[in-house]
C-alpha cells in the first residue's frame, strides 16, 4: 500500500461521528464571524446534551478534509485583520532540519527512503509562507489581553468553555444538591459564566495562555488555566527506534478524537522537520514541542555540541512551522545539577539530561538560561507560548519534592517575571512522579513561586510499581494535583517506561486523563463539569442504555462491553442489567421507592407513619410485580 | 471437555509461580508450627526482595492441588487445640439451597443439568462437617484477643503483614530522604514493626477485624484494620445470566494470583450453595458473601416473600460451609427509605432495595435490624464477621454525602457498639460514588459514628461519565480514601455498570485497586510499602529491565509492552529504552552527573566553583562518550 491509501485507510477509521452526535456551530457576538464547534449529543428522551469537542473538523461528515492539504487556517483573516504582522521568505530548509546523523541519511535505493522523500517533496508544499510580527512588534495574545484588547481567539474561547450552559440547568438539582456537592475550588476563582472579557483578565494576568502561533492558523484556539476547564495533552512523536510519519498524523487524530485538548510532538529521530509539518498542518488543536530534541539531532545526538546558535535557529525554524509551545528547559542551571547525585534516579527528563550534559561538559551555565531575553524576543514575533520545562522533576517518589526540583521551581517562577516583562505568555511544567501526601505541596509552591502562571504537569504517578499501568497510578495523581489548580495535565499512556505508545496506548492514556481531569472539574465546582454526569446517571437510573453510552466518554467500549453480557439489540432498552438478571434489579426497585414515597407524599417527613399501613397494603397490591412501565407514575 | 478438563486447563494457566519468584514460608515464634508464606523475588545483582503474597499455595509448584478435594485445612489444628468447637451433623441440604424457580429447576434432559449434578455430587464430597462454638460459647478472634490471648492467627498475620523487613532497609535512604517522604498518617497509628501482640491489641479494640470463620479452616489469616496494609478485595460470582461454577472457581484463583485480599461470592442465579462450597473449599483468602441475595432465590425471587426465618436458616447454612463475612444490611431501616424518593439514582445497592421493597411492602422496619442480637448470637458461634452493608449508598456523584446515606452510617455505628457487645468483628462497608471533594467526610464520618471499626469502601467512583474505565475512575476516589482511613477496598471492574466481568476484567480491577491500595500505603507512609518502589526504581536506574518487570504488580504486562517495542533480548540488558533509542538516554547521562559530581565533591556544596573549569576538561575527555560501563566507577 502506498502512503496516501495507507493515509486514506487510517482516517476512515477516525472520522466517524461519535453515536447520536453532530458537531454544532455556536456564532460569535463580538466577532460576527465565529463559529466555535461543540458535539451535540441526541438523547432517546428527546432531550440533548452539549459537549467540549476537541475533535476538530475530523468529526464533521461535512468538512471536506485532504491530510496533503491540510486543515482550514480559520484563523487568517483574524490574524491578517490585526495588520501586525508580515509574511516574509523564512529560513531556507536545510537538509540538517531532518538530521544529520550517518545512518539517518536516506539511502537512494532503499524504497522506504523513496517513501520519505515523497512525504517530504509533499510536506514542502504544505508549508505556508511564515508570518511574523512586524519588526520590533508583539503580536502574543497576552500583549492583545494587556492593552484590553478582546481577540477573536477569546470570544472563541468563552463561548467554548460554556458550551451551551442552557441544557444543563435541569441537571443542576434543587437547592440542597446544589449545596451539597458543589466544589472545592481550592483557590481557583471559577466564574459562573464565561466572558470574553474574563478571558482577557485571565490572559492578562498570566493566569492562563492561549497557545496559537499566528504560523498555525488552523487551531481552533483554547485555554489553560486554572479557572477554566482542566485540559489534557498527549504526547506523539516518533523516535529513533521506531514509528513512521503516517503512524505520527493519524495518532494525532485519533488523539484529538478521544479528547485531547494538546498534542506535543516528541519526535526524535529523523524527519523530525518532516513529520513536524504534517501533524501541524492537520491539526486543530495546539502543537508543542521540545526544540532541544531537534537541537541535539542536528549536532548528531552529541549533547556537548549544542550551541545557542544552532539552538536559535531550531526556534525561528519551529516557530515559522507553526508550534505553538516550546518546553524549553531553562531552569536546569549548573549549581543544581549535583543537587540531582544522591538521587535515586537522577535525572530522567531528556531535556533535562541533555542540557545537564552540556552544563556539565562546557562547566558552563546553562545557555538557555543566559539567553532567555533572545528567546523571549523570537517567542513574541510568532506567539509561541513559553512551557518552562522541568528537567530536575523526579523520576521515582523517593526524589519527589527534594531540593533540586524545587530550586529549579523558583527559576522557573523568575522566568516567568522575564516573560511576562516581554508580554510572552508562560506556563511551568511540573512532576513527574510524586506520593499522594506530598501533591499538594508541588501546587502551594508553583502558585506560591511562579506567580500563578498555568501550572501542567506530567502525571504525577503516586506509586513506582506499575509498569504496564501508569495511565492508572498517574491518573490518580493527576487528578488530585487537577483539584487543587493544575490547569493542564500531560497524559502517562500504559506503555510509559516501557516502550512507545501504539494507537490504542494513547486511547488508553486519554481516557484516563479525561478521567482525571473531569474529576478534578468536578472537585473545584466547575459549573459547567456536573450537569454530563447527571445526564449519564439519569439515563443509567431510567435504563436508557444508548443515552448511558452516548454521554460517555467511550461509548464503543461501553457498548462493547454491554454487548458481551447482554448482545441482542433488546437488552438496551431493558429495564434490567447483567449484574442482577431480568428477575431482579435494584435500579428498578429504587424507582418503585420513588412511586411509593410520592403517594405516601412521606418524602418531606421522612418519619415512621401509622398511616401507612393502609398505604402498605394497597402498593403491595398494586406495585409487586416487577415489570411495572418504567415511566407509568 | 468434560467439567474436570476444564478445570485442569484453566488452573494450569494460573499455577506458574510469578517469573523469578519463590514460595518462602517465615516460621513463627509464638506459635512454632506457623509457617508464613511469602513470595521472593530474586534480582539480577544479586539481591531480594520479599512480597507480601496473596496467591496461596496455587504459586507453589511443591504444593499438591486438586480442586475436586479442595485446599489443606492449614488452621483446623489450632481450632481443635482451642478446644471450644463441636462438630456436629449440621443443617440438612435442602434442594432450595440451590434455587427454587421453575425456570431454575435442573432438566434431567439436559446435558448441562447433568453436569451441574455431576459438579453438585462433588460438591457434597468436599464439605467438611460442620464445627461451632460449644453451647453458649464464643470463638470469634476479637472473643480472644480482649481475653488476652494471641492466637496462631494473629501471630501469623503479624509475621506477613511485615514481609520480612531486613531486605528493606537498605532501600530507605538517608535522613534526608527518609523525612522528606516520610508519609501522612491521617491519624493512623503505624507501628515500625508489627508484633502479635499489636494485633492482638486492634483486634480487641475493634480497630480491625480477621475474618476467619472456624469452619474455613484453609483460609490463611489475613487482617483488615486502618493500621495495617490496605487490602483490597474481589467480586466475583455467577448470576441468573450468565456464568458457570467453574469460571468461578477460576476466577477465583485468578483474583487472589494478581493481590485479591478477599474475594465475595455474590453469585445470584442457580446453584449458588454448590458453587460456593467449590469456592470456600478452594480458597485461601477469606470469602465474603451477601446473604440475603441466596434467601431471595429461596423464595422465587418474591422480596416480599422474605422472612426471618429464611434469612437465619441462610445464616448458619453459609455459616457452617465457612463464608468469612457478611453483608448485612442491616442499617437499610424503614424511615430512611423515603429519603432517597428525590435522589438522582434511588436505591442502587442490590442488597438495599431488596429490603426497602420488603420494608414497604410489609410496612415493617427491616427484619435484619430487628433481629440483630440475634444475628450476632450466629455470628459469634463460626466467628463470622460482620461487614454492615450499605444499602443505601449513592449511586451517583449527584446522591453523594445525602441524608440518607449518613443516616445509614449512623446506624450501622449504632449496630457495631451491639456486635461489640457480643465480640463480633465488624467492618462498615461505605460508598460508591462520591466526588474527590467530598471524600473525606466519609472517612470522617465514618471514624465518628462507627468508633474507629474497619471502612470497606467499593471505589469510590469520583466521576459518572466513565463507564467502561470505572476501575480507573474509581481507582482515583480508592486511593484517596485509603490514603485517609479505610481499612479495605472494593474493587471495581471496566464492566462496572455494563456487565459481568470476565477474567481479563477481574484482573484489570484487581491491578487498579493494587495500585490504589499500595499509593494509600506510600501516602500514609507504612514502613513496608516504600521499599518495594525504591528496589523498582533502582532497577529501573540501572538498566535491570527483568528486575524492573519482576517487581511490578504484573510482570507479564510489563515484560510483554517491552516486548512489543523492543523485543530481542538483549534489549532487555541495553543500557538504553525505547523513548530515546541507542543513541541518547537521560538515564544514562543521569549515571554520568552522579560521577561528575562524586569525582568534584561538590554533591555537598552545591555552589559554582571556579576550580570546576579544569575538571570539566577531565569530565569531557573521559565520559564525554555515551557507552561508558554503567558500573565503571
Amino acid at each position: 500500500m502506498n502512503a496516501p491509501d495507507k493515509f486514506a485507510q487510517l482516517l476512515s477509521l477516525t472520522r466517524a461521528p461519535f453515536p447520536a452526535s453532530r458537531k454544532i456551530h455556536v456564532p460569535g457576538q463580538v466577532h460576527a464571524g465565529l463559529r466555535v464547534p461543540m458535539r451535540e449529543v441526541s438523547l432517546s428522551n428527546g432531550e440533548s446534551a452539549t459537549l467540549y469537542d476537541t475533535s476538530g473538523p475530523y468529526t464533521d461528515p461535512a468538512a471536506d478534509i485532504d491530510v496533503r492539504r491540510g486543515l482550514e487556517a480559520l484563523r487568517t483573516p483574524w490574524i491578517e485583520t490585526r495588520g501586525d504582522t508580515e509574511v516574509y521568505a523564512g529560513r531556507a530548509a536545510q537538509a540538517v532540519d531532518d538530521g544529520t546523523r550517518r545512518q539517518d541519511r536516506d539511502d537512494p535505493q532503499d524504497p522506504e527512503a523513496q517513501r520519505i522523500a515523497a512525504l517530504r517533496a509533499q510536506a514542502a508544499g504544505l508549508q505556508r509562507t511564515p508570518r511574523r510580527a512586524n519588526a520590533g512588534g508583539n503580536v502574543t495574545q497576552m500583549h492583545y489581553a494587556r492593552r484590553g484588547i478582546i481577540t477573536p481567539e477569546m470570544e472563541y474561547i468563552a463561548l467554548r468553555e460554556n458550551t451551551k450552559r442552557e441544557w444543563m440547568a435541569e441537571y443542576l438539582g434543587d437547592a440542597e444538591r446544589a449545596a451539597r456537592v458543589r466544589g472545592n475550588p481550592m483557590g481557583a476563582q471559577l466564574p459562573a459564566f464565561v466572558t470574553p472579557e474574563f478571558v482577557r483578565d485571565e490572559v492578562a494576568r498570566g493566569r492562563a495562555i492561549i497557545p496559537a502561533n499566528i504560523n498555525h492558523p488552523e487551531v481552533e484556539p483554547m485555554i489553560i488555566g486554572r479557572n477554566f476547564l482542566v485540559k489534557i495533552n498527549a504526547n506523539i512523536g516518533n523516535s529513533a527506534v521506531t514509528s513512521s510519519i503516517e503512524e505520527e498524523v493519524e495518532k494525532l487524530v485519533w488523539a484529538i478524537r478521544w479528547g485531547a485538548d494538546n498534542v506535543m510532538d516528541l519526535s526524535t529521530g529523523k524527519n523530525i522537520h518532516t513529520t513536524r509539518d504534517w501533524i501541524i498542518r492537520n491539526s486543530p488543536v495546539p502543537i508543542g514541542t521540545v526544540p532541544i530534541y531537534q537541537a541535539l539531532e542536528k549536532v548528531g545526538g552529541v549533547a556537548e555540541d549544542l550551541s545557542w546558535e544552532i539552538y536559535r535557529d531550531t526556534l525561528i525554524e519551529q516557530a515559522e512551522q507553526g508550534v505553538d509551545y516550546f518546553t524549553i528547559h531553562a531552569g536546569v542551571r549548573l549549581p543544581f545539577i549535583p543537587m540531582t547525585a544522591n538521587r535515586r534516579t537522577g535525572i530522567v527528563s531528556r531535556g533535562g539530561s541533555i542540557l545537564a550534559k552540556w552544563c556539565m561538559s562546557h562547566h558552563k551555565e546553562n545557555f538557555l538560561y543566559t539567553h532567555f531575553e533572545e528567546i523571549c524576543e523570537i517567542m513574541k514575533a510568532y506567539d509561541v507560548s513559553f512551557s518552562l520545562g522541568d528537567g530536575l522533576r523526579p523520576g521515582s517518589g523517593a526524589d519527589a519534592n527534594d531540593e533540586a526540583q524545587f530550586a529549579e521551581l523558583r527559576t522557573l517562577g523568575e522566568l516567568t517575571k522575564i516573560a511576562w516583562k516581554h508580554d510572552v505568555q508562560t506556563m511551568i511544567e511540573g512532576p513527574g512522579h510524586v506520593p499522594m501526601h506530598m501533591i499538594q505541596a508541588n501546587m502551594d509552591e508553583q502558585l506560591k513561586h511562579c506567580h500563578e502562571a498555568p501550572f501542567y504537569t506530567l502525571g504525577p504517578l503516586t506509586i513506582d510499581i506499575a509498569p504496564g499501568y501508569d495511565h492508572i497510578s498517574s491518573a490518580i495523581g493527576a487528578a488530585m494535583i487537577g483539584w487543587f489548580g493544575t490547569a493542564m495535565l500531560c497524559y502517562v499512556t500504559p506503555k510509559e517506561h516501557l516502550g512507545l505508545p501504539d494507537r490504542n496506548d494513547v486511547k488508553q492514556g486519554i481516557i484516563a486523563y479525561k478521567i482525571a481531569a473531569h474529576a478534578a472539574d468536578v472537585a473545584k465546582g466547575h459549573p459547567a463539569s456536573r450537569a454530563r454526569d447527571e445526564a449519564l446517571s439519569k439515563a443509567r437510573f431510567e435504563f436508557r442504555w444508548h443515552d448511558q453510552f452516548n454521554l460517555s466518554l467511550d461509548p464503543d467500549t461501553a457498548r462493547e462491553f454491554h454487548d458481551e453480557t447482554l448482545p441482542k439489540e433488546v437488552s438496551k432498552v431493558a429495564h434490567f442489567c447483567s449484574m442482577c438478571g431480568p428477575k431482579f434489579c435494584s435500579m428498578k426497585i429504587s424507582q418503585e421507592v420513588r412511586e411509593f414515597a410520592a403517594q405516601q407524599g412521606i418524602a418531606e417527613n421522612a418519619a415512621l407513619d401509622q398511616g401507612m399501613q393502609a398505604k402498605s397494603a394497597e402498593f403491595r397490591e398494586s406495585g409487586s410485580e416487577i415489570y411495572i412501565p418504567i415511566h407509568k407514575a
